[in-house]
């Protein structure tokens, strides 16, 4: 079976914007999905990356181009109060969903709150209860972010990541292909299509 | 009438991969196409900006990204032996050729001898001799790059790329709305269509 990985972390928009689409062309090649999530700002200074928004010209157009996408791709969309936010315990969250068949949900939810709804989701109870309203145990769920074994399991994604060449998100791979950007989704698919 | 402008330089690879499409998508939309070649490397300066190759693994990675372009477009590419070049003489000598009527032919033989056949562009005999394939003037083209008038028209560009927001190449302008990359010539088409 054809197999994506999607390395993203909930801070970068254009994972956002890529976080559906990736959904629906992993289905229509009938790959699995896997999910990466990874801390961004750890990639960003192990490869001497920086944020897009550092460069203030590039930040400004920036604003420009999100919109573009959003009405591409139709998503709702709110750019955050609370921006850049702390997204470890998000990450980590999705980790522990990953572990116990929760993902899509707290996924879906995390995503929605943070660039559709402007909730924080760098506070605790925040985040337990956009878990709670998306049907899942949201206080035990941030509980088991401060365990070893979820903690271990975002930094062996985020490890990776910068040891297989990623230096921004979202990151895609088919086999050792990278491909960096929600704008390479199309590339993405071809690569599923071979 | 509809008008895009491109702001480029010879020494951006996604220029390069972009120049014939903006051609094409100009035509296609009965647009004006305004040449703007700028110093690229005075942009990255002036905004805090800089080269995508600056970060290594973002230069590891786009080898891979810049041959699927090149699958996609199905134009000739040759990595060249000597990258960075300096180009604000074969820049220059774009602004010469925009000022005499002789444009066309004077950047699509840049483009093609830097891209596709690695000659050194930054070398004035090269450029010469580029130019003169291309059934113009070389050495008079060559020397009109050291005027005054050539060289204001060069940092007029580039001052004004600053001034409007740019920070990389290719970048697109209709009217106030900025369009950066290559990848980003679907909404240029749009904007034209609008």
């Amino acid at each position: 079976m054809k197999r994506v990985e999607f390395f993203y972390d909930y801070a970068s928009t254009y994972s956002y914007l890529a976080h559906r689409e990736i959904e629906e062309i992993a289905e229509r090649r009938g790959a699995e999905l896997v999910f990466r999530p990874m801390v961004l700002g750890f990639v960003f200074k192990a490869t001497g990356n920086s944020m897009p928004a550092a460069v203030p010209a590039k930040a400004a157009y920036m604003v420009q181009d999100v919109r573009r996408w959003v009405r591409k791709t139709g998503l709702p969309f709110h750019m955050p109060s609370v921006f850049p936010v702390n997204t470890i315990r998000a990450l980590r969250g999705a980790c522990a969903a990953l572990a116990d068949g929760t993902f899509p949900a707290y996924h879906h939810a995390v995503m929605k709150a943070y660039w559709a709804d402007d909730q924080d989701i760098g506070d605790a109870e925040v985040l337990a209860g956009i878990a709670t309203a998306a049907g899942l145990d949201g206080a035990a769920l941030v509980a088991r972010c401060e365990t070893e074994a979820v903690k271990a399991a975002l930094k062996k994604n985020t490890d990776e990541a910068v040891a297989r060449g990623v230096f921004g998100a979202p990151t895609f791979f088919v086999g050792d292909a990278m491909f960096w950007g929600n704008d390479r989704l199309e590339f993405v698919a071809e690569a599923l299509a071979e």
